[in-house]
């Protein structure tokens, strides 16, 4: 009898080539929701670095995005092109949070303050905080830039005809829903419209 | 005067560790439209390998799917989580085609035979055939295996309220448009519905 | 003339090559400090994840660790042989903190909430409570397995002569700094000895 | 009794640090055969990519090249320094192809149109159209650049001596054979001499 | 008036995920001449290593060749799919030694004791004793399986045809050269035929 | 009955997107121990390379460091933050060499030429000549600038509270530590004070 159990290990992990990005005068950023990309949606403050206002970041492979979402405030679904996500919530919420792969299945969570979720790379995801308390959270991802992708503003942004083959829709259809809402960059956290969040209401994690 | 700013260009191409995977016994795969990942939709045929069915790819880090889509048929708006896309359309068509990037700008162009396009890594893509003439087109990715996220299956399949509060609309609405087709997967080419698509009808590359 | 201004980027973030690791049957890990790799010194507590506790991380390039340090704590100094860490401090401290590069130049700060610091691949850094408050940070790593080696505790799991010679001091003298500190693993955050730190006196970062 | 069966996977396919290279206007190349690297040979013709021509290439990892070659035609043995190949043949030939791994043994084959062949990064492969119709093939790289050494031509640019030596044969002998052709830079396609092939005769797949 | 040459640098060296590999016992190897992959030919002794017998190796991303070759003696004409190398002259020789790029052009130099030289990866070189001493290299290699092939004998192993309208001639010469030499593997280190070389014969680089 | 679990471990090699470096306008260098990064101390001489010295070394992702030590020498212990070093004992000696890993565990050995050792990436290593012959050693490391941490060197660079804690000493008795020797930088190799080695005294590998 033999039983084999074979583990899979396979992200490669690269290295810079120096120590320090020639110009990057200090390690240090100060105060990111004061100094970093800062956006401010009706669901809240999302506070991000860039290479060009954090030099230090340069070549190595990592960066940082700091949450502040008001109860029933969302982060849109999107991808992330270039990075896996690593989501810490510090305080607050709670946060529905989740992603959907590809084969089209959702891992849908509720998360408290300790908790942690991984978006793995380019996949589908959200975070809705579905308490009554301010959440707090921070995302580590492995890229210095790993751009975000909204995923219903950018179908909305693709040939009209295109969309509506999509969507199996019509074309004013899809102008109807082009009038609702732009292409949302630089990301922003959106508030839910009457009606569709009550704060607090958790129901299920798949609601 | 001169001042010059240089892009950086910062692609690697990793190696494999061996040859040949051990457990390929051939570096051929026969037919692809008959022993394939085939998929029929009613915008036409889609034709992917995978290294389930040909080992032959396991460590090589590329594959590629062939297409032969019907004027007015779909390749619906998608991303590729692990791969970057260059697409050779090889006959008929022509072909819309094209991409929408982190900042929500649209790249889009028509297609005729000998022409190539490239779908960056895991930004949003799609291909319309707005020509008479079935279009049969080659895309390389540089994957063993590159997944393929519907992206408007994928919002769908969110609970309704992050998906109602992403498109700005009420949970009845969500309703609605779920109602209209499922997450695809496996992925198919879809035809449009009337009224949405003429086939030879190029109007412009923007609608 | 002529300005020419070359940007110099080197780092690849690389792929995993599915979704989601096949033995990860979720991708949340709750309460990071309850269910962790927890590990409790003088100085503080430390919460780190793992694949065999967390195996969701598999293959995903990344990993996150907590703190909560008290006043005059340090998280010795040590290096990451597989990652560059990105530091966020939440609050409490202020903290000292700074790596020591291959040139053997220091970079020395004091973190306040809201600050960050990037500690590049390999080299040595460190982490004190210079202030009066409990500080609850969060580092990301770009590796799912960093790996942490003591600096000081590795030094003395030399043979002495190594040891001595590297010092320039004699065995005695190697033997005295031994009897002082073990190996220090799994990490743990430690309070310095009396009169070595005064809760709040920051004096100078170079201090 | 134990049988233990270890399945070795380890392409790593990495990541651009951007959406699009900054100094590609466009993602789409018009027309390769006329507007790509196109060189003409006894054998066809082979048309490529280079980030010169085509700078929307830049930084995405991978490239195409497309050939239509005669019967009694062939791609010269070369090698590719930096790439994987994976070939599909589209109409024609048919295509004897193969390549010979670092034990020096050959895996040749007969591809039809539909069928698929890889050869895997470094390794020594071509092309003979050993059927009656033009051979329409198109590979894919997965190198924005793969460079292409051809076997025998390299061999023959080095010093008399050192090739004398590796052939087994004297100085003579390697000028002769450096007499019949020059290395093939940029590579083209070449016929067979009479008497060497003769159209559609298959004989067997190791002739 | 302004000319920019921009100086593209691109490699990235990839990280183990672990400190060691699991299965290795230890980091020695003992004596490579006696204990590694020790092959003898006419030209002399060269010693490798592997992972069966060295599992020390895995993970680690590179690998060593130690020579020993006799005055005429040579490495015959070779590429490493997987690996760029460096070679260190310690004593001995001089070693005449190149390689051939992509282009076709040939980079040969006379090494004396203290010279190093670089083989970029999958590109095609050789070596040869051009003194009157044993010469004693060490060659480093980035990969733990570069895997070798032997230009030659990688050509003569392909089906005559195609051999023979690769170097345009025919059948029969090439069967001729077959039967000069067989694929050399293992690689071994080869003597020149009489008349071929002459021990402390330099000429110049280029013969 | 047999429980075989196989960790998987597989670092990827990655590649150069060109043969060889632009401004590179030759493959070799010459005499290391004259023209290299040359540090001379009372231990012996170190003789490494840089791309500054030779370009052709650029992006190829790989370089050498030769050594002579004399009995008694040491290499004092150091990291390489951004590569795995794998080292050859070409005479003399022997050599006691060895690494600490993250668990604490230190692996040492004493060499003899011929033989070899691997000091995988960032962890902490030294080599000392314990015997009473001159060694020369020739070390490999798979990056172009895998850097070298001074560990004892750089842990006294650190604030001397930092230090302290570290140690579990106070400030005095760093400050001492600190005045026996400065950071080294360049790397040089350091002879033993009287009393701490005895010529080819090897008694044990742990001492």
């Amino acid at each position: 009898t033999c039983l084999v159990l074979v583990q899979r290990v396979e992200a490669a992990d690269p290295d810079p080539l120096v120590d320090f990005s020639a110009n990057a005068t200090t390690p240090v950023f100060r105060n990111i929701f004061a100094n970093g990309d800062v956006t401010t949606g009706s669901g809240g403050v999302r506070a991000a670095l860039d290479i060009g206002k954090f030099p230090g970041l340069t070549s190595e492979g990592l960066t940082v995005v700091q949450f502040k979402m008001v109860p029933c405030g969302e982060n849109v679904p999107h991808t992330h092109p270039r990075a896996t996500e690593l989501l810490s919530l510090i305080s607050g919420g709670p946060l529905q949070a989740g992603f959907v792969d590809t084969k089209g299945e959702t891992h849908i969570n509720i998360l408290y303050p300790g908790d942690l979720i991984v978006f793995p790379r380019g996949l589908l995801h959200f975070e809705v905080n579905v308490g009554t308390e301010l959440a707090f959270y921070i995302s580590a991802m492995n890229s210095q830039n790993p751009g975000t992708l909204d995923a219903d503003g950018a179908v909305l942004q693709l040939p009209e005809r295109a969309a509506a083959i999509a969507l199996n829709i019509d074309i004013a259809a899809v102008r109807a829903l082009k009038s609702q809402r732009p292409y949302n960059e630089p990301p922003t956290l959106e508030a839910a419209k009457p009606g569709v969040c009550v704060p607090g209401q958790l129901i299920t994690t798949t609601v």
